[in-house]
């Protein structure tokens, strides 16, 4: 399935200064489908500027590539200090720019309300909410990647399609449990 | 004088969430000089993702209309609290992104070393940074921008300037009298 079959295409991206998750979500009728996730490894670059390169080039590659339909943001609003926010800003900064230049709308949310989206409990560990997004989008194991920034990206992504479908949807589950018991079907 | 005719071009930007400066500054057989400057206005718009689309857009005209072949950031490194950090940080993520994306190598200045370099003291006022520059690039009072954010940007550029030139040129000014006294045809 190319890119042009589906109805909207979104790409979530968690963004951080030594590793930046992206995953690409297809919506088909209203449902939500994995097509892709991955990492950009920053940690190898001494450099902030070289990061910073890095971020560009491979976030605009992925964007020529998937061209999604809009952008959804795993954004933290509060960090440990001054410092790591500037820079961490500008690891955003850059990877919305790449958005921008190509006139893609971007949404941002906070960890918190993405974990609540996806499995129901804001306190979710990144391993439940990887867990959780598997079962949901149907993904077999073997092709779960196994940084959790991927998956995390992969989250933000669905927690904006479910977002941006709420006043039709309007399904929400309030527990892991909750959403096990409304979807048996789904939990293998 | 077009583009192709200076031996560089520096860019200086003076990056803020609401008014972005920017300098222009052509180098000509190792003398500076003042080529435009200018600001982008981005406190008309209530919204963060408008001013950063407006920063890319208008980042992206000036780097195409000048070409620069370096970019000289205004960049303090402490604030007020992380919010405005990472606010600050996807301002300057978005504009050294477009410097990113045209191979366009960044160098990064305090404010203190900028006005240091440019008047002798590290306190002085942006009036002083601003009158000092339209001294020792002959800008013509008429000429001079009246945001001081376009100033301050022009500012880094010749901070930038100088310090590549430093192992060449070797001259430094201890204060404003010493400037002074040191370039007499300079002060008008």
């Amino acid at each position: 399935m190319d890119g042009l079959e589906w109805d909207k295409i979104i790409i979530g991206v968690d963004p951080g200064t030594n590793v930046m998750g992206y995953g690409i979500l297809g919506v088909k009728q209203k449902k939500p489908h994995a097509i892709a996730m991955g990492v950009i490894l920053l940690n190898k670059f001494e450099d902030h500027y070289l990061r910073l390169r890095r971020i560009s080039e491979r976030m605009t590659g992925i964007i020529e590539q998937y061209l999604p339909d809009e952008m959804a943001l795993e954004a933290p609003f509060y960090g440990k200090n001054v410092q790591s926010m500037l820079k961490l800003g500008r690891a955003q900064g850059v990877a919305m720019a790449t958005a921008l230049v190509h006139d893609i709308p971007i949404a941002e949310y906070a960890p918190l309300k993405v974990k609540q989206t996806i499995t129901g409990n804001g306190a979710a560990s990144k391993e439940q909410v990887a867990e959780m997004l598997r079962r949901i989008l149907n993904i077999p194991k073997e092709n779960m990647d196994k940084h959790l920034d991927a998956t995390d990206a992969l989250g933000v992504a669905l927690c904006h399609f479910y977002e941006s479908q709420r006043p039709v949807v309007g399904k929400t589950y309030k527990s892991w449990k909750d959403f096990v018991a409304k979807n048996p079907e789904k939990v293998k």
